[in-house]
């Protein structure tokens, strides 16, 4: 079945562009809610199209795929932030809902149209400039001193599209292309930082928002692996603030559904610990990946509630702790026995798998733990995550 | 897609035979184990085919299409009781493996078949008898008095196939059916019970089984309306007892996936609690849907785990008391508007709805609640469903 057949009683069809596993895992929320998906998937096997009945193949970046899949939905959300503007125009005229709006979406988009809006509102943020030339590099530098960070304003993930570099000579090529799509460069400063937070929140079209707590992120080149919730020891007024300029951004920009804003906290020379903003992203986040278990609202069910502006739910966590450790692909592709014997020496890990090949590094699934205790918490998770993939520590 | 896709990485397709909502409750803890499901649906609007991508379309008494359906799974389990004896010793000939087995599955078909063998393990059971004619109505009224408790031993759920008869003449119907079908009917005492509990459960083909604690449940007019999740002032003993029995049953009859043991609690004249044996049934159960939020693994995805062979998970409790309310098909076929309201009224209610045509009646959804006055989650918990289903109390 590639249309969405709707369920009686007046319940509503959520489309999501892309079909990835943010979008797969709206499909268990979206069934309890007693509402119809459907998924603009990149293939018959992509994570999404495997859990959701109405998942017509197309590319997002197909204008007339695009509006043919919108046309069968009564709100159109997405699974990733790479739907062009022209076609996000399109699909607006077109008449359906969309969430977020291309308005808000332009901000998780395009980092330098964030860095601007940020900044104007006073939001902390790294110092930053839009670099075009070799000249605007070494300039900044003198500012800020080497190393300095490089981002393509748009396009990247997971680490990809971001750079740090010692010269402006490591920035030639991306500076040739920047140039060609006349897009510049965002260079910000290289924060010193202690550690690195999230905000999570979702914003409906009323204008309702809830927020999740504070979460502690760890990256690992690049890529999330491990989220401790709440963050341990962050100051209560730090993370008071931190959540009141999320719910600033949100409601600033627009934003509708979940938000994520990935900040760095860092500590002055006073000892006095503050943030800046990192990122934003306009949709469910591997931050919120433990909010699936361990909060009464799951990132993904409040995603769909805030899209469809229905009343949001309560994000109170359920455990004094969950920690989220990502399982990435490793060397062997069956898990199914890895994954046996997680299961077996942990009943309490709850296991989350995306229906994804294994590729190395490649974000296959995420093991959720909750409970009293962090370091044990941590070191359940770190466990179990790694040996899905195939690492045997013990 | 009428055939199940399946997921790199080793990962079996579980067939369901039967596409409600319990069939349907599977799909999410299905899509996070990164397990496939495949339903036999009974029509492309089943509650379970709305979301379920592989849904083919086929009667549970068709042994042809159970079998082309079983051919494309690597265990089957069952939405219901109703499949024939002879479709499932077919199903097992084709060497696709079956839980609950076609010999376990018997206890749960045949009301007449559980009572001979829950006596011979001295499980405690009401007074009960075959009867075939009204001569055996009489003889067993003389030894426990009227009213009696008559059921037709095969095919009723929810009330149905049960009666309460104050004379054999109200059984004469009955009774005539029963003698041209052969299988007599069962009676049994009328047992004046103080409430009815549940023991619930999961175990394994490889014998490992694990018990959520035992619960209240509400009934009206034959069907489950409300579960107090655990029973509140259980005697703990009793409830030791209960579990022991449960687990002692699932053992002695092999039954593999999630069993339900519904109780009487009775209290002698000595005011000592004990309990009987109601009913059970082989499958995830109304009983146990507080389980889905309420517990550290839910019935749906216990059930999965155990067809599976998989290692079972923590049934342990996630808050000190979970009620659940069932929403009930009321005069109003569209639900979204009082839905909204709940959501809007508690942000913390999990409702879950079922897809279904609302039907007066008619199981549609339910409502869990979590936290720790009881009190006050029962009311939220009733309010939450009444409203949904259109009956305003305040």
């Amino acid at each position: 079945m590639t249309t969405p057949r709707r369920a009686p009683g007046g319940f509503p069809v959520v489309g999501i562009v892309g079909g990835g596993q943010l979008a797969r895992m709206c499909a268990g929320p979206a069934a309890e809610l007693g509402l119809t998906l459907s998924v603009l998937a990149e293939g018959p096997d992509a994570s999404a199209a495997l859990v959701v009945p109405s998942s017509p193949v197309g590319e997002h970046t197909d204008a007339e795929a695009v509006l043919a899949f919108a046309a069968a939905c009564d709100v159109v959300t997405f699974d990733h932030e790479h739907v062009p503007a022209d076609v996000l125009a399109e699909l607006v005229a077109s008449g359906v809902p969309v969430h977020p709006t291309p308005e808000a979406l332009r901000f998780a988009q395009d980092k330098l149209a964030m860095r601007e809006r940020l900044t104007a509102l006073g939001v902390p943020c790294p110092r930053w400039v839009r670099a075009d030339t070799a000249a605007d590099v070494e300039a900044f530098a003198a500012q800020v001193g080497w190393p300095l960070v490089a981002k393509t304003p748009r396009g990247g993930y997971d680490g990809k599209g971001v750079a740090v570099v010692a010269s402006a000579a490591e920035l030639t090529g991306w500076l040739a292309r920047a140039q060609e799509a006349g897009t510049g460069l965002l260079l910000e400063e290289k924060v010193p930082f202690r550690r690195e937070l999230a905000v999570l929140l979702a914003r409906s079209p009323s204008g309702q928002a809830a927020a999740w707590p504070v979460v502690e992120t760890v990256q690992t080149d690049g890529i999330c692996t491990e989220v401790l919730a709440p963050a341990p020891d962050l100051d209560p007024d730090l993370s008071a603030r931190a959540v009141e300029a999320g719910l600033r951004v949100a409601g600033e920009l627009g934003v509708t559904g979940v938000l994520a804003v990935e900040l760095f906290e860092v500590v002055g020379a006073d000892g006095e610990a503050s943030f800046v903003v990192n990122e934003l992203a306009m949709r469910p986040h591997n931050s919120g990946h433990w909010t699936m278990d361990g909060a009464v609202t799951g990132q993904f069910e409040q995603h769909l509630r805030a899209v469809l502006d229905l009343p949001l739910g309560d994000p109170t966590p359920r455990a004094p702790w969950t920690v989220m450790a990502n399982v990435l692909g490793g060397e062997y592709p069956d898990l199914y026995p890895t994954y046996r014997h997680v299961m077996a020496r942990d009943p309490g890990a709850k296991v989350h798998l995306y229906g994804k090949d294994v590729r190395p590094g490649r974000k296959i699934g995420h093991v959720n733990v909750s409970g009293d205790d962090l370091a044990d918490l941590r070191e359940r998770a770190g466990h179990a995550a790694d040996y899905i993939q195939g690492v045997v520590t013990e």
